[in-house]
């Protein structure tokens, strides 16, 4: 993979040009959608990499295939959060683990909220990672609220809503030291959870009705 | 004021002109700032004022008096309801009056959040009337506090947590109808407010320190 391609036959040249050049974009797009969100021109992107607009174009026809490229493997450690949350004896611990972990997430990379809220119905792989990161988010809300730890009004919409908000103090506060932005992203995570937990309940006036939030389309 | 300008004498069809573009700027800016947020392009609100960008320059030399000029109102929207809110016997009830009426405001308006959240040292009017709103909310939530009412370790950057996250969810749903939008905003702002309110307090653990906001400055 590392030979020098001044030696190879031209063939080979070309494919390992192709891989090189396939290597930058996706490095060059996972770096400007953290910074700016996923709204930035296929332009910005070609500058970052290197790589005329054209090479862009040839690699990723169009940018859902490269938005799903560079987020598959995110959503793929979204699920291993999810599936070790599923493992935790403690159902509302379990819960609050994944939450807190994947707004973590979201916070380092600023993409990660977008792609998440997206729906990119022609991208199977993603798709496919995203359905089992819902499913498994489901199922700890189900257990949580099982164990009566988790309010019955609470729904999916709710972690969603979390995920936007947690994404306005991501986006607000991007040009902070990373600290200050952690800082405030775990202090807006714990008073939803304290919002979210039944302890209290008894006194407390139920939450206006979930908001019927539906995905983009692009 | 609404005389033919073609009927004036030229000095004074000239300050008419004038004023007819100041006019039309203002309302251009007022739009872009509230569907796309404060960091579009000068040249954006010229297009969108049908003026040269010369002439938007010439009226506002610089970014931070147009976006001051079309906030300074809404900001003195913002401080009669927090004064409103001051005059309620209830001080809880005053609290989340005004909270929910502010972010209610900032879903109606995109750019409103940034021009909250934003230092503009130079725009001295802005600046009083940004004063005088946050001395009010700090009022409240002293008052609330004394009651009882709202947990001793809230701050004001909770507030501006709740602007930036509330900002987030008008950011996301900005494609949506305002419907879904209001009742995503209604929902978040809701159970932030259950989070703070002490009722449940013996229960429940502290939230984390609050995070060292400081305020942009451009």
């Amino acid at each position: 993979m590392s030979a020098d391609p001044s030696q190879m036959p031209p063939a080979a040249k070309l494919r390992a040009d192709a891989r090189h050049n396939r290597t930058r974009i996706l490095a060059a797009a996972r770096e400007v959608f953290a910074a700016r969100g996923l709204d930035v021109p296929m332009a910005a992107i070609a500058r970052r990499a290197g790589v005329g607009v054209a090479t862009l174009y040839r690699r990723f026809p169009t940018r859902t295939v490269l938005i799903t490229e560079v987020f598959t493997d995110q959503l793929t450690g979204c699920v291993s959060v999810v599936d070790t949350a599923l493992g935790e004896p403690d159902p509302w611990r379990g819960f609050c683990v994944a939450v807190e972990t994947v707004c973590r997430m979201q916070m380092a990379d600023r993409g990660f909220t977008g792609a998440f809220l997206t729906a990119f119905p022609e991208a199977v792989d993603f798709e496919r990672a995203r359905g089992n990161a819902e499913r498994g988010l489901r199922e700890l809300i189900r257990r949580a609220q099982a164990a009566g730890r988790l309010r019955a009004d609470f729904t999916m919409a709710d972690l969603m809503l979390l995920f936007m908000a947690n994404g306005g103090v991501a986006a607000e506060l991007a040009d902070q030291p990373a600290t200050a932005a952690t800082a405030a992203s775990r202090r807006l995570v714990a008073a939803m959870l304290t919002a979210w937990r039944t302890e209290r309940a008894a006194s407390a006036d139920p939450l206006p009705p979930a908001p019927p939030l539906t995905l983009h389309h692009i």
